[in-house]
């Protein structure tokens, strides 16, 4: 254990409990838990279950937040720990990465002369996802003790506990249970009645407590157990959890139950053991060292943690909302961070999660569907926001500082989503050539995202052109723009694959392109519109230069040099600038151009990948976590690498340093993929060209010494080793590849040297 | 409005808030609010409806701690206003005693440069007992503020709170309801299904919210309003509140909805000023008025604000529990606290009251002939510890610092409590001839007791005399004693009284007593036993010398000289001393023989109390609150006036400086009440003689300028004024009384002027 596999605070402010809550967060996929602080009061407690979301009288459908089984007093001779009312003599909170478990160390003077430490400890279990434990070894150090745990579920928590503007319980306690060792709390969620049962017991090993008391609170449920201990004895309390719900079983009751019986039975340091050696597993296939910046490596690996907490392949019916399962900021919602930002690093490390990820497509296209019918078109129209059942769930309404209501769009224009995903399928199915996942389900999608846009788009008889009009490109400052060129280029390319697709099913496998035709009544008309409308969109290229417009009439937009930027290096607004006519500005939220091009830059010349680079990153203001990482890969790209680094650093610390002053809300998922994005794809140089072939281009920044990564591509994992001499790199089948231009055939397992191009 | 009339705060420091929940207490005798502070989340919140006591899973039946309908939350611009959290610049809380309202000022800078001025007022209507109010001022000092008020009823209170091994919710939420304009949560006790319903209500009065939100949180009920105020703007929220029980309505809800409505109609401001009508009344008539010492004006108002809030003479089924309603210490139980040391205030300045909590021990006497059918005795054992329907409720274990199990034998055999209820019936019917109550009610309760006596009393053939064995006297440091003076001679007395009473209504009004005598099956048998007894119990007093042995055996007890006194100046445990073995010595806890002596002067001489007095005073530890203050009124009674202010200035701050430690868990109830006795029996040296005449010897601490005070006496209210020259007296009936001594009839109205007997 060390600094490199640490991420940890040394100092207790109690402010700092609400964002760290999304900092100590645990997950394992299936449930997600914040990092509650059990001693203290302030805290934004947040336990979640994927998949399980409610509106009740809320705005929009919202991920739960569920009954809260962490809460936990500890009082000694009759006083509380609490680490506001007692003197804190000294205190640790460590997320140890490398095996999953948050941890807890802390020396305080409950009153005077009478010192306790405590040391705790923390997992969900990534083994049985419906487990999760504590341990909890208290010493009073000054005398002896009695000592009493209370142990509760708290069943009063809500949304939104801070806002209380939206503050919604979306939950009813339908019963609380004695287990006659352990506790259990049943609840039901209002709208759809959905059971999700918690269970907890607390359990000495060597010694018993003197006394086990149960209290039925109504909205709480609570154990109790007192012990004396000798000054200077360490008492160890462990505290078993267990969690269903009706999504996965018809009797959450009594599965909560015995998975808490065979829990204890099999014993906590044995769960925790697989628990471990499980992430340490995946660390192997994914982790990214870094030598030469500890802090640049632990925080790397602070982001491809919690991204990775939140993955959970045996559940096809949900994916990754835009803050993890780590909070509930957008209300758990998914959108296209998912497959833009998040997918990738799942493509190449667990391709196995990624598919899972895009089956929750599949799984949401009936709700896809529903969006495109009721917005007057055929096909399937993907929801900017998404839950449980793809249904659009942007909000309509949100409000500016002085509460006046502002409507948001997004859920209504920002249409380029159900191409994003179109595109993830094809990326996905290129690195993993996973044909029964194309053919039966990705190609659904595909046929019917290019049905909805045979509607949306309009074919404009002056120009003999079709145009897409009213949207918002991934640059949410402009709204309500017509020809926006990353969402007409990804049509077209939408329509382009698709049409290639039909023809691969046609030759590969008739009998499923037959069933899907005949199940989408899909007739050559329809091909032939994708055709006509893929030939001829309007795609806003203009002659006599390399820099392409955002969307029809930006160029004309009033420019504005970002020139200050603010103590962490963000642009600062331009002086003189109104806020609320950032419309009419070419000032940009986060890249649009830049986006497609670093998703296809194979379509583009290296000469308009510099060029509209260099346009557009003096223009963006990096109000989305998404956008430095962004330009920092395609700053490697087009050489500029002299922000490449400090872009970075800004991305893997979004959440460790609370950049965006949010990070109480949830993880910056997407941020964190970008994370791995700029490690691999930029410093990494990663890629596949067009002949679908991997290539690596490395740059080292010159502070680093080395960096080392790997990647599976087509059902082999190609290891990457590199420092400022060389690149070493493995595959585990052989292979062709791509260093520096240079093609090599990789043997399977024999390390290739290749010398660093200066 | 000034310090004469005001107890407050001027510090903010949140580990006070426990305790400020008792100080700063409200209460109109129909139920209690703790002072909540609505502003931090350190806090002990109480309600309380007399007489809705629960048992559930305790120890002992319990006054039920019901939801907590106080909750506010006020958010400026998303931030919550929290003192624990915001810079607090400016904080004062004041209880202004005179029109009993508790206020609230001060100013926060919620964030930097966000300064935000909080004045508020609450009030606990003693006009309609169902109503309380508060009234929030808001003002943003330095920017417009978008200002959020979230009130909230609180179904998730407990009883013990900060007692994980005592924890007790003792009623269940059965529903909440929108009403549309308020909000309302009924619930129903775990036992007795008492139900209780409580509503809310947001007012705005010039401008109204933006918007009111509902909220259904299960244990929770809200009711949020939202509005934008300019800077500097104040806005102004009031909170209507009512509640109502099934002890006293057939429906509740209802009736708690409609006292709502009405009070909204009737308004705020009305209510308030009626309210504070009734409690300047309440003073005109109870107030001391002290000159020369502001902190003993104050503090003794508020021992009497506190005492009188917690009588209502409207209920008869109800009395006042040790610690008031003001909080759970001795779980909300009636002790002889109150007759004792309460009901003299009450008997002289409100005999309806008195009356009251007398009919409370009437409608108790089917638990008190239960607790001695319980024992094996007939006739009526009035409980050491009484809650709703006068069974035995004290605890049979308690535990010690270790957590051992500690028998409390308190309820077995403290059972000079009996007697104590006759003679304080006596009291009454002296001080206001009611022979309605003392004919149909009194006499019933006391022929019982005299009949329990009658079992617990036992023949000594060898003395030829009575005697009772194995007793708890006042003084509970020796348990398991036999021949208690103190319960000895109350016995003896109680005996002879109740046969003096007899022979009153045979006089007087045969039929009640022809009636009673029918009822309880009385004879002429045992009326022969109880002078049989009363005759014959045995009498501890030894020849040669005037001080009276506690019990027989105690001058045999090893002797300790009390010689040290903590910085509070009470005494200090004599170094050797073994703790465990309290009961081989002589040291007491309070007085015993010496109270006696303060209730029935008349039956000693001068010499007597004198040499008791000195003898005791040094051997008491005052570890009870109600023992200071009786030495000082019998030192003042023997001319040893040293102590004497000194004494009473600690018995006045016993909660204000939390003298006994133990401030949060409710009013020292008794010993307000014994400030109360210290001025009018002490200073005033206000008493009856044996012929029924007042008498007053003034007495006034040398610091002070004068006193003034006056008592109900014989239905005529008897002013007192007193300087260090003269005492000025008036009646306003004709009316004998004695000052100094001296005889002096007082014509009705006319002032007379004695002069000060130095």
């Amino acid at each position: 254990m060390n600094d490199l596999w640490e991420f940890s605070v040394k100092d207790y402010i109690k402010e700092d409990n609400y964002k760290n809550g999304t900092l100590f967060n645990l997950a394992n996929g299936y449930s997600g838990m914040r990092g509650y602080n059990e001693f203290s009061l302030y805290n934004n407690p947040g336990n979640y279950i994927a998949g399980i979301f409610d509106r009740s009288t809320a705005q929009v459908t919202e991920l739960v937040n569920l009954p809260n089984p962490l809460l936990m007093n500890i009082y000694i001779n009759g006083q509380k720990i609490d680490l506001d009312l007692n003197n804190v003599i000294d205190y640790q909170r460590i997320l140890d990465m490398k095996n999953g478990i948050l941890r807890n160390e802390f020396i305080v003077e409950v009153q005077k002369g009478m010192r306790v430490k405590v040391e705790s400890e923390r997992f969900v279990s990534r083994k049985n996802v419906h487990r999760w434990g504590s341990r909890y070894s208290v010493t009073s150090l000054d005398s002896q003790a009695f000592l009493v745990f209370e142990s509760s579920i708290d069943g009063g928590t809500v949304n939104s506990q801070n806002n209380p503007k939206e503050v919604t319980k979306h939950y009813k306690v339908s019963s609380v249970h004695d287990l006659k060792q352990a506790i259990m709390m049943v609840v039901k969620t209002n709208d759809k009645k959905i059971e999700v049962a918690q269970a907890s017991c607390l359990v000495m090993k060597e010694r018993k407590f003197s006394k086990l008391k149960f209290n039925d609170l109504q909205c709480m449920v609570q154990q109790a157990g007192d012990i004396v201990a000798a000054k200077g004895e360490t008492v160890v309390v462990y505290k078993f959890g267990s969690s269903y719900s009706s999504r996965e079983s018809s009797n959450a009751g009594m599965d909560c139950k015995r998975e808490l019986e065979a829990f204890i039975v099999e014993g906590y340091e044995n769960e925790l053991q697989k628990h471990s050696e499980l992430w340490q597993g995946f660390w192997d296939g994914s982790d990214i060292k870094i030598q030469g910046n500890t802090q640049a490596q632990a925080a790397l690996r602070f982001n491809i943690f919690h991204l990775s907490s939140c993955a959970y392949d045996k559940d096809q019916t949900v994916s990754i909302g835009a803050k993890g399962l780590h909070g509930e900021g957008y209300k758990g919602h998914v959108f296209w961070d998912t497959e833009t930002f998040m997918l990738p690093f799942f493509i190449y490390t667990q391709p196995e999660v990624a598919r899972a990820l895009l089956m929750y497509r599949y799984n949401t296209l009936d709700g896809a569907r529903r969006n495109a019918f009721m917005n007057g078109f055929s096909g399937a129209q993907y929801a900017w926001e998404s839950a449980d059942d793809g249904l659009e769930t942007t909000p309509k309404w949100g409000y500016d500082y002085n509460n006046k209501p502002v409507r948001i769009w997004t859920g209504d224009i920002e249409v380029h989503i159900s191409s994003d995903i179109v595109f993830s399928i094809f990326e996905y199915y290129r690195a993993t050539e996973d044909k029964d996942f194309m053919f039966k389900y990705g190609s659904e999608i595909i046929f019917e995202v290019c049905r909805f846009w045979t509607g949306r788009t309009v074919y404009n008889k002056d120009k003999d052109l079709w145009e897409i009009k009213s949207v918002i490109g991934p640059d949410e400052f402009h709204e309500h723009v017509d020809n926006n060129f990353y969402t007409n280029y990804l049509v077209k390319w939408t329509f382009s694959k698709a049409l290639e697709l039909r023809q691969k099913m046609k030759d590969e496998c008739p009998w499923e392109l037959n069933r899907i035709e005949n199940y989408l009544c899909l007739t050559e008309k329809d091909y032939a519109a994708w055709k006509r409308i893929s030939d001829k969109i309007l795609i806003n290229k203009q002659q006599g230069t390399d820099i392409i417009e955002q969307f029809e009439g930006y160029f004309d937009l009033k420019d504005y040099e970002i020139t200050s930027a603010d103590e962490n290096g963000m642009p600062q607004w331009p002086t003189g600038l109104d806020l609320s006519e950032l419309n009419a500005t070419k000032l940009i939220k986060q890249p649009d151009v830049i986006m497609l091009m670093l998703m296809m830059p194979q379509e583009f010349s290296e000469k308009e990948l510099k060029a509209n680079y260099e346009y557009y990153e003096k223009r963006t203001m990096h109000k989305s976590s998404l956008s430095p990482s962004m330009y920092s890969i395609m700053g490697m790209k087009v050489g500029d690498t002299h922000n490449a680094f400090s872009y970075f650093m800004k991305c893997i610390n979004t959440d460790i340093k609370d950049n965006q002053g949010n990070s109480l809300m949830g993880l910056h998922a997407a941020s964190s993929a970008g994370a791995w994005q700029t490690a691999v794809y930029g410093f990494g140089g990663f890629g596949i060209d067009s002949q679908g072939m991997a290539c690596f281009s490395p740059w080292l920044a010159p502070d680093l010494q080395s960096i080392e990564f790997s990647v599976v591509y087509k059902n082999s994992r190609i290891k990457v080793f590199y420092d400022h001499k060389k690149v070493v790199i493995t595959s585990e089948r052989d292979m062709q590849v791509k260093v520096y231009s240079e093609v090599i055939l990789l043997k399977s397992g024999i390390e290739c040297e290749v010398k660093v191009n200066k």
